[in-house]
């Protein structure tokens, strides 16, 4: 039977530091949006519809060759820290943990490819890469798309393309994003203009839980908000050309923060985040991203931290969200218990003693 | 010919880490005020009059067995930064460096003994001891008093005592003064009911550089208020039980912060500050002064710094101060590179490489 635990032990391929630009973009997801004609969109389906569409969905998966061996489980016979685990490992989202009856998500082996069904539309797939990838995303999203509207029927309009639940989505149904670390332009306080040069063509920003949420460890994530007018294509081909355009903007402020008399500020800050996560006892999530942040900074500026690799860092970024430090321990914390749980994981990390 | 510079290499004897009670208590300091009937107070006096007493006063240091091999220095020989150095090391007080015409200090081979010329009385020696001595430091001012005594005469009123400038001083001339660390009752904020209480006995409690001056590292020193109405064994007597006193409510409180759950975020404070001070490349002497509070609270409960030595924090405490670091530098520095060499200075000798 499949563990849940077993993830843990998975590195955490889509934030691999050999992706292109991965030294700014952490990662790229497509998503699409599909619907089947023989049920109501979620929100007006009966649990007998949810229940018919799971089924069908389950069976055109087990079909595809991109979820061959993929993981299928039924939100409905998880715990809710296990639920929340899959939101922090960007497997499923919130959205779809509200309401657990027939709700239920399909997870590829390495955990790139993903479909959650029932959330706000029937189908939603996810392809999930490293660094700034989202032509190669699109097209394996699209080979899915086709691999499993061989056994479905989605609905389709001729003039205004799928149709969704949500207007913005309707049209290609794609949504592409990446996860974007952007700490010099946040430290130079240059991050406003650009988020707002963002809006102006059509992007928006959002914190590291997306809509509404917070952004922790000056990280982003930008997508497109509608999906009408272009083709995937084109909608892919536009945000790389702007993600290449943000990152340039970072990189010269990353290069602004070694030059002359500003330069021992910012080693003093970068080591004094590689010493606080190295001696820690305890430690907060949003502590731990900030530091983990400065850290990332640092890789790119070429400082070498003893024994760390870039890798660790960003898999830091993953495993010290609540839920992952509730899985590493192997049972549920209170807040003060994950600190302390927390503090020793990104300790022993750090110092390269493993996790 | 004496070079201040040279100072810089000594051990600091009286920040020496097996003096009694010295988890608690740094130093021990005895102060005697003597004027000579020979001229009228420095205040009150001309430059010949100054001139006359330096002079009288040297000849019988000269002959006394306590300030054998010691250094004699004019003040108006000095640079202001080495005034200060001499400042930071408590061989004189900021009052003798405002006018330095035939003012003048005479710094005993080991530093322990000192006298300054020409402050606010005519001669101030001075006994500086490590941990908990005042009765030590009372008998070895007295020898050395004697010694002195012997070839000057000093103004003294069968009634009142010696006289002195100020009416605080006159009687025994006798100030008492240890430098005390009191970071836990700091920390749980129970200083501001010790510090009434000591005021309450007639004792003060000042910050680091003496009256007005403000508290770094939760260090105090704490000193007789007046000296008249007791004698200068009943004044060391009387000090003594009263740290010893006030230490035990210190250690108590410090007993407290590694009991149950507040010990994880004792050492979570701890190993902070170890780490801080292991990598920083800039640092204020005021954040210095506080990281090196809680290493040295960390010793005080048993926590074992890699390659730490507490009389190596200790002599931290004098030598991150602003003088000593221009003089370790070689040169005068502006306050950024003073950061910057004192964060050096630190992270090296922290980190158990030397000084």
């Amino acid at each position: 039977m499949f563990q849940l635990s077993n993830l843990l032990k998975n590195p955490i391929r889509w934030l691999g530091s050999d992706g292109e630009l991965s030294d700014c973009v952490l990662s790229s997801r497509i998503r699409l949006a599909r619907n089947l004609v023989a049920a109501p969109f979620p929100h007006a389906a009966s649990q007998r519809d949810l229940g018919l569409v799971l089924e069908k969905v389950t069976q055109a998966a087990k079909k595809s060759h991109a979820l061959a061996r993929a993981a299928y489980i039924k939100l409905s016979e998880m715990e809710k820290v296990d639920q929340r685990f899959l939101v922090e490992r960007h497997l499923i989202s919130e959205d779809l943990t509200r309401d657990s009856h027939n709700r239920a998500v399909v997870i590829g082996e390495k955990e790139l490819v993903s479909l959650m069904v029932n959330e706000e539309d029937h189908l939603r797939l996810q392809i999930l890469l490293p660094g700034l990838a989202l032509d190669r995303a699109l097209e394996q999203a699209q080979a899915l798309d086709g691999e499993l509207g061989r056994g479905l029927l989605f609905a389709y309009h001729k003039e205004f393309g799928f149709l969704a639940s949500c207007p913005t989505n309707v049209g290609t149904g794609l949504r592409a994003s990446c996860l974007v670390h952007l700490p010099a332009l946040v430290y130079t306080q240059n991050i406003g203009a650009v988020l707002q040069e963002l809006a102006r063509v059509g992007l928006v920003a959002r914190g590291f839980y997306g809509e509404g949420s917070k952004v922790y460890g000056d990280l982003f994530q930008i997508s497109n908000a509608t999906s009408v007018g272009k083709t995937e294509q084109e909608f892919a081909e536009a945000m790389t050309a702007i993600l290449k355009n943000v990152r340039g903007h970072e990189i010269q402020m990353r290069e602004r923060l070694v030059k002359g008399a500003a330069k021992t500020k910012t080693l003093d800050r970068l080591w004094r985040a590689y010493a606080a996560l190295s001696y820690c006892r305890l430690i907060s999530f949003e502590e731990a991203m900030q530091e983990l942040s400065w850290i990332r900074l640092g890789f790119s500026l070429g400082v070498k931290f003893d024994h760390l690799a870039l890798a660790k860092v960003n898999e830091l970024i993953v495993l010290a969200q609540p839920a992952h430090i509730q899985m590493h321990a192997g049972r549920e914390l209170g807040p003060r218990e994950r600190d302390s749980v927390r503090a020793a994981l990104i300790s022993r990390t750090i110092k390269g003693k493993g996790q």
